[in-house]
This record gives structure tokens, sequence and C-alpha cells, in this order.
């Protein structure tokens, strides 16, 4: 099957280019009688958009979505809702240098060899604007898991080698009170300032994204093949630039004995739990009812001015600096990339639970 | 869609429990014409099987494949090809224990709560036993993209604490030279010490496996929702215990600047490819033509001797205490398994990127 | 994807050729807590097996499926229910007279050139054998719709040019009365002379068959493309020699006005129904609550006695007649193929209608 | 999965209703560097567009796709191909007066039953106009399979009583050379009189479209679920007031014995060929490599001037006479609906088999 479609019961087709008309998609499942809150919506596409503060790109795009099909009066119908968000600040002489050039990092060079053709403006299909839908489908999703006491709330947790250290009990209020979107203000400062410095030299950042699910019932996720944290990780990968992905400890549970990675079971008041959560959540690859968290590795944006080695099309070697409009560290516009993609996640895995029942 | 079908044009679905009366599954999408090479299937059958060696459960089975259709004179003719493994030593009056209880770290408590009953011997669905068919399925997929000069080795390149330094030109003959499948035979000797010592303690020991994919063509992987990378995780988090996944430097790249992380092109001997492999041989999700590498972080294993706390059914706390035959260390086994959910996600990338042509 | 799986939420995979050790499938997306009626299934198999009258081959199957997995105490788990019908009278010396002739009206020329290779003894995975499965699959969605009051009833409606009159309240008790399963007795009885005499003469019969659906509840279908008659249309194409589908008066409609063929709606008992039901329980590929009705057009049996020119492999022309045992006219026993059928569409559109629920 | 996605390689994902802003379709799948044909697109759109003669509809639209991606210098990228088609000459307030009705052989019952909600105006997502998307994307698949030597062509074979004679090696140029799309001229005469005369009368009539695949190579389809006919019979069916189809002699052949329905096998010119065709080019439901052939039987229109009996949501008993614009007769306009639909289901199926090379 093609590969621009997310999701089996709740799916949603994208498309569009960095510097074609318009990105968008298709959500096909969505139930009917839903009335769409489109203020979150452009909530989260605000969160998302270039331009926001000192730290992203300068590119201006307003990034408000709209709807082609599949509402009346306000409410989903159950047939197909249509979007599209139109690309209005898209300057391709910028990137006229870069049709012989195979950017360092990028996708360029593995387009052209697998398609034999590529819209080199701005990134074409392989850009990080192509995602800007998958936050209004996110968004959408999120209103759904929303009416279920679902929440889900994605922070940057790492840029480049500073650590945030949060609180077991983060307040989700804290994330958005700074450009980084980290709750913890001290090494968010720093994180800010690291980030200037690297847009400063030219270089660029990466880091690391934690997100928790709370709210999600027992018993989702389907063995063998749709767990919860395969899912999960699917779906970030499916993101640009992210190189890792952890469910609950992750990799530091493979240094664990088991005696100190099992999360003991325990009732209490009349409901079973487990005392710890290393585990993140899920059991089997099904939601045992904790909170599941996970975390998100992204390397640095591959689009930096310092000058690097590559070679063009015919293979000769040559000297190659961006000069196009670029984030220095991509993590804090993708924080509502992870919200959005864990939403789409979840209402799939709730749709085909409940197909069973 | 249900879950217990992997691939989209190389289909494998699989079936069974660990003490029903066979696991197995039908291979759909298989190209017609193959000679299977039993011998191969066989010996990556062997490398997860259970009793093999001194640091896996005394759980004695064969693991023979039967063949129920999809072959005439010793060729696959396209049609569906079934395959059962009989369950020979399953003893589950050793699990009538586990009627009640919920085991912490297993999914008995998830599978109750999402399925409202549970195969409770020896874990039905959700034990490992049931990825038997998943190596046999891959190593048909190995099959096929060996004949393409593609080439997939797994290793175990940590035991708990105990990481092992592996050369950058790795000798696969090594691997499977010590029972933990570690190249590296100075840390493979510390590694099996430890396990022993876990085995003996009523303890279990998590881990790390590495893997490479040599020799696939630069263009395979699609965007946006199959990309390599997330085909991999995917796969990789369908493997029981997996908790963590890295592609290339993994979770490293999110510390590095970009101008550490990115990978210069250059020419060599008429050739494109990157000067370092940092990325792990995927551009934007798409193969580029350099080794693929990515490592699969498990924990512990879950069942332990040591006495641990619980509640069964009704909430009620209790102590307990695994008795059966177990593995104190998986990732030994576990090797075959990455080898095959690799080939899978390859084999079906493939046609994928064939049916376009 | 490849096309031996059949539904995307209750999902049967088959395997098995006509002489192989056995036929088979795999059904995932059943729902848990199911306890099976074996004997309903058997009675299901046993009205499609072999050598049931003197209408049918004289081959002798038991036709008695064996369940490998997906049961617990009598109870669906939810995992994968994998079952195998083994081949017991398969003579394929029979067959191999064959090998080297492309029988008319058979699928030999066309398997061999889609695969490259074809099994052809007894028509391998062309045979009809191979819906055995679809059969025991189908009685199992009928048990999941029995208990939701729907009932699913076909019956032999002509047979060659001997069409039965039927009375509108079909007593479905009449159904199995005769051998040629056509409730209507004075058809019937012309019905299965007229086929004894095509077997006297060597020759082979077509005919039709008609299907209801009652308790339906209003709403099954999807729109655009798993409309409820798309699907029962695509579902009885699959089964071998059908050659036309209609649903409600089918064709004769397209010979009306708009005025004869609407359906006038009315209340009756405080509910709303149409007053006729020309259109077979649909509007706009939905179902309407009415009865859903349709019937299946099959061509004759394509092996006869009777010698028929053809080709071998090198394109000579050749005399063929064939001498295995085979069934005069095939519509008897299709007729629980049919109702196999009609379960799976409708139970895999009552999963997909719930999953938005 | 959802219903609004045609095709599994050659995926089209509709989307769009009848008096919303626009209608359109997502392409993904399609091959790269294929440079479309936009006025062989405009041709097939105008055929089914509406307002094109005296015998359809006066709503006025000019049916022209703007492409919003997938497309770089003329030529597809490999990226989803996104297009609207706006709907212009939607007048909702003709449609007011059907908020409470049912009408008789629409589906707005159907709609209201299984969504809770209906979008009244035009029918909503049930109206004929939602397949000018189909068309579109039908007219691509066309180019693509044309550039292999693949013709389709459809034409009106009976409108009402009036059946078409077409001589057997048919001249395509004929079809279009009158507004019914009969190239039996005599016949086309009578069938315009009888669709003006219907017209008149406020009545509507049905019909059936014939239709032929040339060129298509031997081996297309899939055994068992995505046989050639099964398939050619769900996109029929998915069209609105489809009720019957039939491939090559259809319901004729279950009235034939096997001595006169099978086809014998023949060289000619070194290739092996069928003597005749009554199997309508498939065996097996794969292609023979002889012309496909089928019919499609449509249902008269449901929208008539004349009185009818219908109730509305409260159940109480009204009178209903349609005013709005409508075509008395849809056979004309539905011809490139047939070809797209076949087309859509060819390049699937040639996706499908290459998949496998």
């Amino acid at each position: 099957m093609p590969a621009n479609t997310f999701g089996e019961l709740f799916r949603v087709s994208t498309f569009g280019e960095s510097h074609g008309d318009a990105v968008g998609a298709v959500i096909d499942g969505i139930p009917a009688g839903i009335e769409l809150d489109f203020g979150a919506i452009q909530n989260q596409m605000d969160r998302r958009k270039p331009g926001q503060s000192a730290l992203s790109t300068s590119r201006n795009e307003s990034d408000i979505p709209t709807f082609l099909s599949g509402l009346f009066e306000g409410k989903t119908t159950g047939a197909p809702l249509a979007f599209i968000i139109p690309n209005k600040d898209s300057r391709s002489n910028d990137y006229d240098a870069l049709k012989e050039v195979y950017r360092p990092g990028h996708a360029d060079y593995t387009f052209e060899q697998k398609f034999g053709i590529r819209d080199h403006r701005g990134g074409g299909r392989s850009s990080a604007r192509t995602m800007a839908p998958w936050v209004c489908a996110g968004a959408i999703a999120q209103q759904i898991l929303s009416a279920k006491g679902i929440q889900i709330n994605a922070y940057v947790s790492a840029v480049g080698e500073i650590e945030s250290s949060v609180p077991e009990n983060l307040d989700t209020n804290f994330i958005d009170a700074n450009a980084v979107r980290c709750p913890d203000t001290v090494a968010a400062e720093k994180m800010e300032k690291a980030i200037l410095q690297a847009k400063e030299a030219g270089d660029s950042l990466g880091g690391v994204i934690s997100c928790f699910l709370k709210g999600v019932p027992a018993g989702w996720g389907e063995p063998q093949f749709k767990k919860l944290p395969a899912e999960l990780a699917h779906a970030m990968f499916s993101i640009n630039a992210v190189k890792g992905f952890e469910i609950g400890e992750g990799f530091a549970l493979s240094r664990m004995k088991g005696s100190e990675a099992n999360d003991a079971f325990e009732s209490a008041d009349g409901k079973i739990q487990t005392r710890t959560n290393r585990t993140g959540g899920v059991l089997g690859g099904i939601s045992s009812g904790m909170p599941i968290h996970f975390k998100v590795g992204f390397k640095p944006v591959s689009t930096i001015r310092i000058n690097q080695d590559s070679v063009n099309r015919e293979g000769e070697a040559i000297g190659f600096s961006a000069e196009g409009r670029h984030d220095p560290c991509v993590v804090p516009r993708a924080v509502p990339i992870v919200e959005a993609m864990a939403a789409l996640v979840l209402v799939d895995l709730m749709m085909m639970h409940q197909a069973r029942l």
C-alpha cells in the first residue's frame, strides 16, 4: 500500500509539498455528529507554524486549514473530512541552487534514487512543512479522545546536551511558558541560549521530546502487530529527523535486573494498578491503565550555514552552505507533531478495540 | 484490521499459543518459482529454539515446521504457504497456579482487560513461543533477499551493564561462536557469566541487540508512513520485551550539532556514498545504499524465581514466585527474531518499490 | 495486498490446494468469549462436502475441521482461530494426464501465465475444494450474526433452463428437503432429472442461487467503496464459476421506469419500511432494514466427459476428454458457500459499523 | 477500513458533497515521471459533466480539476496527487423541502439511520456528483494503461426496454456520435426519443452499459479474493444505481451446458487463445489475454416529478414530487464512470502483479 495514509479506521491521507499550492489531508472514518472545536485545532497549528519565535525559521505562514467537505451545520457527517493549508510564503528561488546538489543529511539523494525525479523546492515532499496536516488531523483526534478523558502532553526534555529535570507530576501549563516548550524553566533558559548560539554559529542542535498519555483505559493495543508501543514507534519515526524511541524507561531497562525492572501490582481504591511504572503504561503491547510515557530523539536539523562537503549529480565534489530560512533546532515546533501522531495512534486503536465489542 | 498479520505485500498471518497444539503462519504474496532452502530455515529455527544451551529454558522443542500448502515439486507456486510448528513439550500443569494471579511484567492483566478471557497456560498468545513462526517466515524472506545480495546480521551488543566492543568490520562468523551470540569474545564471556549468575539468583537480565543490513539498494522505504526506520521500529517493538529502538547513532545524534551529525557525501569508484554513516543508512526514511544499522533494547525477562508482590483477580495482595522453566536472559535467542523481522520489513518494502516500476 | 484474505476486521486468510495435505484458514479479529457451535459448523461443511448425493462427485472427504488455536475451554480468546481440513481422498494420479493440457473453461492456462508454474493436481489452488475453509469460517460468522437475529438462507432457483417458482414467504425447511436444494419441489424434481441426464451424457449444467438475508438492521454498508451490494458482489464473484450477480430485481430494474421501480416508504407499527422491496434491502449501498435478497449465476461445470478441442503447452491442437470424478452441476453444493460468503460480508460490515460508534 | 478509498496500490481517496465547496480526491501510489495529458482528462470529465445535452440535468458545472500536489514541471513525482473540482452551480435552496422527507429510491433514510445525521442538500455525499473525481482519477489510470496498449471502451447497450444490436467489431468512434452514447445509431435514436418522453412525463428510465477492455495481458487478477471479475463487480456496484453485473455471457451461461459454454483453446499465429470468448476474457479470475467484456445494469433514476408516496421523519405519510434539476436517464453520463472504474481496477491489479515479479 502506498504510504501517505496513516491509520486504518481513522485514516488520514496526506498530500502536498513545501512549495506547491497547498498541503492538506483527507480524514476518512471520523465518527458522525462531532462538533469540531476550530479554536483548539488552530491552537495546535499555531504551536507548529513557522515564525512563532526567534528560535524558529522566519518563513511566515498563517497555517489556517480550510475545510472542504464532511461538515454540515458545523458537525461531522461521517463523510470524509478534507482540508487544505495554503502555502503562502514560499520562495522557490531560494532553492534554485539546490537543483544540482545533494544536501548532507537531507532526503535529496534518496528521493532522486527512489523516484528518478525530485521537487527540489524547499525539500518538496520531504519538507517538514508536509507535517502541518498531521497536526490538524491530530488535533481532531485529540478532541475525540479528550471527550473520553484522555490527555496528551509532550514537552522538550533535552536540547543538545542540556537535559531538563521534570518533576513527576508535570504541570502542563508550564510547557508553553517558554519558547523552547520545556517546563523546567531553569533548563529552558539554557536551552534557549544554546539554540540561539547554534543559530549564530550557522549550526543546529538536536533534542528529545517526552510525551505522556493519561487516561487511556486498560485494553487498547492489539497483539501481535498493532501493539501500542509498536504503533507509537512507527508514528514517531514517521516524523522527520527522529532517530530514537523509548517506551517507559526504555534502554535503561535493558541494564536492569528483572527484580528491579518489573512493576509490582497493587490494589488502590478497589482498582488494580502497578506500584511503579517503568514499563510506561503497557504490558504485552496493551495499555495497562497506567499513564503511557515515551521519549523521542531528534537529530539536529540538517540544514546549516556552515560549509559542508557534498557532491553534485555528476558526483563531483562541491562545498555547500545553506542560505535559505530554517530552524536551528526543530524540537520546540515538533512538540505538537508528537502529540498529533500520538493522538492518531490512540484514536485508531480505540476504534479497533470498539469494532470487536 | 486485526493485528496478527505482518506486512502488506509479503503478508505473514500468524496463529497459535504456547500450550495449544501448534503455532504457525500463512505467508501470502510470496513470489512463485522459489526453491526453498529448508536447511537454512531450520538453522534459524534452531538458533531460536528453547533448550539450545545452558543459558536458555529447558523446554525441549524440535521446532521443525511442517509445510501444508503453496509448494509443488519443491517450489513455491504463488499460492499461500502455510506451515505449522507443533508444541510438543508443553506442561500446562505448571501453569495452573497462574490462573488467578497477574504476573508482574507480563501481559496477564492486560489480556484479561482487553479480551475478558485469558489462556493462562504459558502465557497463551503472549508467549515468546508465538514468535517461532516469525523466524520461519523471516528465513524465507531472507532467502529472497539473499538472492539480491542482501545480508542481515544481528548480534548481542549488551547484556545488562556489559557492553561489547565490536570492530567496525564485524566478522559475522564470530556471532555464533558462543552461546551469547556476541562476536566480542571477551565481552561474551562476561555476559555468559552474568547470565548464569542471574539464573542462579532466580533473577533475569536484559540486553541490547545490534543489527546490520548490508546490500540494500538506495531507494527502498516509502514516505510518509512507510519509512524504513518506522517500519523497522514497528517490527522490532512487535517483539516481546522490546523497550527501545535506535537507527544509526540514535539518541546520541540528539546530543550532536548538525555540523557533527551530518554525513558528508562523496564519490568513490564512480558511486555516490556518504563518508560516515551516523544516520544508519537512511535519509528521509529511504535507504541510501549505505549499510543500515540499528539497535534494539530488551527489558529483562519478567519471569523470575525471586518473590514479587502482586495481586490476584480479586485484587488481593499475594506474593508470587515463578516456578516454571524460563530463560534468565532472552537476547541470545532473540537474535534470529530480530533478523527475521528485519527481513520481513525489507522484502515488503522491496515489493512495494517494485509495484511502482 | 495479496488476495487470499477476505474481510478487513473479521479477516479470513485461506490456504491449501486440492491435492496437498490440507486446506484451511486463519480467522483473525474474531471477538473473544464466543462458544463455538461445532455441530452447526459441521452441518454447513456436510452440505458442501463431496459425495453427499448422486448429484455430486464421488470423491469422499469427511471435511471435519481441526482447530489449532484461538480457543480456550471451548471459547474464543480473541487470538487467531486457525483450522485445517485434511485432504484424504485425493488421487493425484488421475491428473497426470493434465500436466500438459489446458482444460477449456479451467484456470490451467491463466495460472500458468500468471505464476509461470502450476500445481496441476486437481486444479491445485483453483480447485473448488479450496472453498471448504470458506464454509467453515462462514459458519462461525453466521453464529455471530445469528446471535443478533440475522438469518441467512440460500437455495437453488434455477438449474440450466429450469427455473423454480418460489413463494414469497420461503419456508427454509424445504431447502434441504431434496438433493438439489430447491424449495420448489416440482421444479426440484425436474432439476434433479436434468442433472442426472447431463451426468449420463458426460455434460454439465449451470444454474442460479438466490439468497435472502433477514434481520439485518438499517445502517450497515459503507459509502463509497464498501457498499453492501458491492461487497456482496465481490464475495460472490470470488466463488468459482460465478458469472452474474443481481441485487433486488437486478437487471429487470434497468427495464422499468422510475415510477415503477422506486419502493414507496410507509409506516407500519411505528416503523418506517418500504411497501415493496425491488431494490433488495439496500439504498445508497446501505441496508434499509428490509430483507436483502440477491441472485448469483453460475456457469456450467467446466469439466465434462464429452471430447473438447484444446491445445497443449506447445500450442499443438489436441482433443481432451475429462476422466476424473466431478460434479455434473455445482449449484446444490454451492448453496452453503453462498451463505458463507454472505455471512463473512455481513460480519465485517457489522464490525466496521461498530468501530465508529 | 473506511470506505472512501478505492484501490490498494494505486489508491484513490475521495471526498466532497454535492453542495459543499468542492469534490476531489488524493491519488497515492502513482508512479513517478508520468507527464499527464490534461486534455484527455478533461475530455472524460466533459463526458460526465451535467448540462452536456438535452438528455441530462441542466445543472451547469465546468468540472475542471485543479491539481494541488504531486506534480513538478508537469510530471508526477511519486508524491500524492491531490485535485479538487469546485462546485459552482449548486442551489441548496432547491433542497430545503427535502430536509424532512425520505425520497423513495434514494439514500436519505439509510444515511440517516447509519450516521444519525444527513447533509440533505442535493443528496450530500450520496450524490452522483461525488463520482466526478472518480472520472478524473480513472482518466489518469487510463493514461498509464494506454501506454501499455490497453484500451477501455464502454457504451450504452440498453435504455429501458430498447436494446442495441452492436456488431462484434465495435467502432469506438461511433460511441460519442450521439447523445446517448450508443454506437447502434438506429437504437440510439429510439433511446433518445424514449428518454425525452420519460422526461416529458416526469418519469425516468434505467439502462445497461457494456464495456470492453482490450489489450490486457494474460495473468492479471489475483486468486482467491482479488479475482478480476470480482474486482470489476465491486467497482461497478460502487456506482450509484447499479443493480446487476455480468462478466462475459453472464446469466446466459447459467442456462447453457458445459459443452456449449466452454471456450475451446486454439493456436493462432503462434499464440494460444480461445476460439470463442463466452467467459469474457477471464479464467479462474485471471485475465486470459482475450478481450474482457462485461455488462452493468442501472435502475432508473430515483428522482422523478411524478408524485410518489413516502413518509417524513416522524413516519407520517406524505406525497412527494421532485422539483429540482435531474437526469431522466443516467446511463449516457455513466459511460465515462464505468470506464474510469474499470481503469482503476486494472491499474491496481497491474501493480499488484508487478510487485511479485
